[in-house]
């Protein structure tokens, strides 16, 4: 159908020049020049498997740098096997290209899901390349393993866990303010320099809580990661659970960046309640087991906030300083999303 | 950065209502309703992958059935586990839908689905649904499992190896010219509606030989789909082993159907050897197992048909009917294809 403009030679020149290098460590990719990749899983384990597309325009901005565009794409994916409990290994990516890539935008790609495989321990183990029409799209599919039968689902909350969150809450969605806005209208004008990087670097290299695989493993009764918003995670939590949850907003960690940022513009906590991107890791943890929790989190040096409890009530209610209760709809930013 | 249009309920309302039954009978798929899947593998196996995009323009048709798009989609990944001696087990589906899909299109779509996994015993085991601009794209990760080491690779043939291949060659390209040219011009006019039935349905709805996964899985040297077309595939087979090629163009296996086109149209063999599509396997199979391959093949209900040998001397080369030598460049259908 489509008359061929990169002969296969080059393609295959293309993948061996910047692909082949991130699988030469994996040897069931066997170098990229196979159809096939064979993956190995410890004995009695499982595989662990997820898939997300990003594309320009909906989840990345196209002149994004290409470091940073490789970078969330595989962290986005990895930031769904850590809540799992699950060990990251390997991944294979899908990539769609609108044109003949440049040289420069290649290596820098290439560097970005070095950069990002090094980082999370794992191995590029195979994929496919594709020129054509439409947005730059990265697929990938990212594999983890856990001894079998212990996946942490998103159901498996009971009324008394606690609820923890990792890292802060909302620094992305500043970032991503700063990156498409005007100062001005953000408030942003006031800014440090330092505190604006703090806040951008968040958006674009979302940072999965890779060290937290076991702890969660071994103790959480249910998690997610935090991508369309804290409080519509937690209700998809939630309602798998068939349970309710009550949020203490004052305890909702922020970082010091994010509340400059509030300080002086027009956003306040409940947009980073709502807002996603965070790519932090919602547990829910037997009250039994919170002080452990807490205690394995510092061992593996992520830092985790004790944010509220599930409740027999259904619904997700959000306990504000004042101590009134709101009770939120699900809402947030929505992966199923239009047009960019 | 995207407004949402679909909410985060509707997207779990189409996704249970499409694709959830295509996941039913797989526990690991867990409904649907989490962010991974779990694979489990039986002791002592590998878990073979492999992932492929197919998108409007490209690999089909924006506007062929929805059941053939999807069934196509799933089995071009198929055609690659059982060229490399796996058993398909489950696939993780990322789907990209340039708008809004209307009700019967997605449930057209989900038939074709349910239909190819049937087929191939497969279970959907996870995925992500986007509508975003660009065509529509369908990227299928695709899983299989074989015992440890036993991967059928590209590499491996040696010289004195027969080449076998499956079913037959080039039905899948007069299917093509059937689908978008006029009958005139491609010498379809007194074609039989059987003979034009049976190529069209080659090109919509390939057929992986999934029945012969285990005797090329214990007496393949080396195995490569044909998807570039058959001679580029046995050239890159054998690229890959370090050694050559000598095919019996006459012996390559022909289907009545494509024979009777070929007798009042433009194409020759040439163009039927060198076209893709036709999701086959060329295998390359030790001198001493060539019976015992054959009589597997016949086992499973595959016709498997010897065109030729592995040789020392590099290069492939064709040998007509009048017994000329033809050495031909790799060429052939091209997959890193440029906009459709």
């Amino acid at each position: 159908m489509a008359k061929t403009s990169i002969t296969n030679n080059r393609e295959r020149a293309f993948i061996q020049r910047y692909f082949a290098p991130l699988a030469a460590e994996y040897p069931g990719a066997y170098a990229l020049q196979d159809d096939c990749a064979a993956l190995t899983v410890e004995a009695g384990h499982q595989l662990i498997t997820t898939v997300d597309a990003v594309a320009a325009g909906v989840h990345f901005f196209a002149d994004d740098c290409p470091s940073d565009i490789a970078w969330k794409a595989l962290a986005v994916n990895v930031s769904d096997l850590v809540a799992k409990g699950a060990r990251p290994l390997a991944y294979l990516m899908s990539l769609a290209l609108p044109g003949e890539p440049d040289q420069h935008w290649m290596q820098d790609f290439a560097d970005g899901l070095s950069q990002a495989q090094s980082t999370f321990a794992m191995h590029l183990a195979g994929g496919d390349t594709d020129i054509r029409d439409g947005p730059l799209t990265i697929t990938i599919t990212a594999f983890g393993q856990l001894p079998t039968g212990t996946m942490i689902e998103r159901s498996g909350s009971e009324p008394g866990d606690r609820l923890f969150v990792t890292g802060t809450i909302g620094d992305s969605f500043l970032g991503l303010q700063l990156r498409h806005s005007k100062d001005d209208a953000i408030g942003a004008k006031e800014l440090s320099a330092n505190d604006r990087q703090v806040l951008l670097q968040r958006y674009l290299r979302p940072a999965p809580r890779v060290e937290l695989y076991q702890a969660l493993n071994q103790m959480a009764r249910a998690s997610i990661d935090v991508s369309d918003g804290l409080i519509k995670d937690i209700a998809s939590l939630a309602t798998a659970s068939g349970v309710g949850a009550e949020i203490d907003a004052p305890k909702v960690p922020i970082s010091r960046s994010a509340a400059q940022m509030l300080r002086t513009g027009p956003y306040g906590l409940d947009d980073l309640l709502t807002a996603g991107g965070d790519y932090e890791v919602v547990a829910a943890v037997a009250g039994a087991n919170a002080d452990a929790f807490q205690a394995e989190a510092d061992k593996a040096g992520i830092a985790v906030t004790d944010i509220g409890v599930v409740t027999l009530e259904t619904g997700v209610k959000v306990k504000e300083a004042s101590g009134a209760l709101l009770r939120l709809d699900e809402t947030g930013y929505d992966h199923f999303s239009n047009r960019g």
